[in-house]
């Protein structure tokens, strides 16, 4: 698939599109879903292989599920 | 959330109830998707923390999407 962006850069353009909808930081985003603030930044570069636990925390904490996070990436990669 | 069974076991059983309905073993599965038959039986038991990487080539192998999946792995949970 190569005009394609990959999964991983998807779902960090995912995850930073609901952060900046929510008006957070990568730093606020990271205090309340637990994470440190530069792996927000590496997962929304797209340099992590997020596990489905990770999912969940950053979904939950942008308030939508882990199924929209990620039908908004295929929708991103599109 | 005591009486709800963990998320990464629903995806188990999300996992198993798709292999079964393709009358796949999990020796298929693991090859079809490229994994090893114990990988398969550990992700199935909830033992795994799958990557997201991980749960598009599970999904792709049981012809489905990883949004499909989740969502199918929400409803086992609920």
């Amino acid at each position: 698939m190569p005009s394609q962006i990959s999964e991983l850069r998807a779902f960090g353009l995912a995850v930073r599109l609901h952060r900046e909808r929510m008006h957070l930081s990568q730093e606020q985003l990271a205090g309340v879903a637990g994470f440190h603030r530069t792996y927000i930044g590496s997962v929304e570069r797209g340099e992590r292989n997020v596990t489905l636990s990770t999912i969940s925390r950053l979904a939950r904490a942008l308030g939508i599920t882990p199924v929209q996070l990620l039908k908004d990436a295929d929708r991103v990669r599109q």
